[in-house]
């Protein structure tokens, strides 16, 4: 099957993968045996995401095709659906496609008879990394109904805080916005990061596109760490069991201080740990459902 | 054993190659068991042929290095010969090599010792894809003998072309060619597209590299697609039996109709399913034989 | 454990690293089972240690992720070691780097708790090259204790001759060395070459960086080939049983002639097939100690 949105799915489905996920971390082994073929499909840049899902593929067994848009017939003028189409017919079992287009997927679904895994598009979806984040805060937490979180920094242009706000509203947490002006979204229940700070559970910053910001926002890095930055002030008036979380890469000094990043309360590295057992659940459910 | 151009094997040793790559189609297992080791050169971009060899190479279980010609030492002036030289002396088992320099293997063949696949030179031969389309061509017909096939497009700048003509002829089929003026290239059987396409059993469109078209040709790609494009109304005069092939990456609505490429006579995504069963045979024989 | 630089290792140690390869090259088996994934990341491009570093991954039955700094997020602008600390969430079991900056590791030692192999530094190391030279100098020689070499080239921009010189002379060598005045690094026995070539054991040369030669030298590089170049003219001045080396990639026509890079004395390929052993020691070493 498919995973392209988490709108497509139930909150008793993503509870389930959740827990599926979980059951990897405490040791479960699944084994392809060398058998299935997952092909990795980034026509956008990525560290993280690309580089996680190929690990969890690894460690299911499975083998991987990574294709690099930079040498590819994309530059030829290959629509999307032939590119994907030709994987297809190679025989893969399962894609997971990052693309800049937002639901790219949507030229592709139910003309694809291989599963695919959205592993990011646009300013769209970004399922893997939802996912990955509701692990680390049910890993915290043990549930998600009442909990409060407030997402700061460029909500406009970020599929993670697109993603993550509609299904945390669902799963019954509160959701706040905060940060500058020029990346506020209506209806995204915004307020002032120092009047929410010692009232929330979790913290989720967002990266401050730097090589952009520019175009982005007048403020320099300087007044963004100032004003919004996570800094040490800030993290002591966080309530006692309350967390830090960041997508990533994140912008030492800017969104985040230096310090902060590694402090306690943030769970930033533990994110991308969790992140490989989540995309090895994903997986699992797309070849077996 | 070197599979470098077609013209190195008789008519009995390319049904053979067929033949074997059939009974890979019908579920032939051949297990390497991660023993031998392919590595994948491409100093030319391609997406097709590429992770074509690559799944090919998977399928038999073979392990893969793929070489980034970006990131690499050729960069620095290394000969080819010195570039292989170093990955025979890695102990890789088998090549496969794309290239933009016609018969690039010249300056190799004798001098290494490790079979050459090759996946393409210049404006050469192109033997893995004359291979996947004579696989396609007797899936259908079951044989070669009698057939006529009608080749349209970029006849000079093609190694498609180059490479079937001739083993097509070799194999008794009646060979013509089509297209502008300015692609065509002497002593190739050339006729107008619309006075043969209801007698031949094959038509065969060649991509039109539009990126550099204009350095190429004339004429605009809208008047390109009227005259020598595949629209249906160009397939609806093909005979009963006949098929659709092209090499692909194909531009919708140049030489191929947006509806055609997916229509019955259509074997395109076929032509792309059988390639890696031909590349199955095809390392197969060179790493035994 | 980290195999950063061979300054770290006793003599013994070193000695016992080069045995390992030695009864790798005679048969020894060693077996991962796919169990193991080695991150290698290359911040700087490569073909041969890369590749080297990858097939002796593979020839131990590991599996390997390849970063690929072209694509990777320290275009946004992230720190090594957060790129480093993400991998190691991901679970990898070892590393091997290469990076522009001299000792980028003391940034990562004690903080990344996976063993870190350095595929070169800068200026700085290279150790898996050094250590491939000495298996093949020992392999020749049967001991290091009195052998003469010279290193002829760019000196001071080269890491593999700062990494080599250090060890040879703990090792018992006698190092000299020679080239262009600009080249030239104080405190490090220079000779003239042709004055020197009838006495050494081993003549070593460093690749000229013509690419970038002209901002480096003012010599063209026909002059540095009369002058410094290995011809055969030289080559027959060399003792009987003396060899020649060099790290490769090497410019046939400027540092060595072309009839001497396979000449009976030139052990430059073998270097290349000795450096997959070498490596494959190192690696098992990294994973065990």
């Amino acid at each position: 099957m498919n995973i392209l949105s988490l709108e497509d799915f139930s909150v008793e489905e993503i509870n389930e993968i959740l827990d599926s996920a979980n059951e990897f971390i405490n040791g479960k082994k699944v084994d392809y045996q060398g058998k299935k073929v997952i092909a990795n499909l980034f026509f956008e840049p990525s560290t993280r995401t690309h580089y996680s899902f190929e690990k969890a593929a690894l460690n299911l067994n499975c083998k991987t095709m990574n294709f690099d848009e930079v040498n590819s017939s994309t530059k030829k003028g290959e629509s999307l659906y032939d590119t994907i189409k030709t994987f297809e017919m190679l025989g893969v079992d399962g894609f997971v496609i990052r693309h800049t287009q937002n639901a790219y997927y949507n030229e592709l679904v139910g003309k694809i008879n291989v599963p695919i895994l959205n592993a990011g598009d646009g300013t769209g979806n970004h399922p893997s990394q939802s996912l990955l984040d509701l692990l680390t805060i049910k890993r915290q937490f043990g549930k998600f109904e009442g909990l409060k979180i407030v997402i700061v920094g460029d909500i406009i242009h970020s599929r993670v805080a697109h993603s993550n706000i509609k299904v945390m509203q669902r799963l019954g947490m509160t959701v706040y916005t905060s940060g500058p002006e020029e990346f506020r979204e209506e209806g995204y229940n915004f307020v002032e990061l120092d009047k929410i700070i010692n009232e929330v559970d979790i913290v989720m910053l967002l990266r401050v596109q730097h090589e952009r910001h520019k175009s982005l926002m007048e403020m320099p890095l300087e007044e963004y760490h100032k004003k919004y930055g996570l800094n040490m002030e800030r993290v002591n008036k966080m309530k006692e069991d309350a967390i830090i979380m960041h997508p990533a890469p994140f912008n030492r000094g800017v969104e985040i201080a230096d310090d902060v990043v590694e402090c306690s309360k943030s769970k930033i590295f533990e994110q991308m740990k969790n992140g490989v057992f989540v995309r090895m659940a994903m997986i699992q459910k797309a070849l077996e459902e």
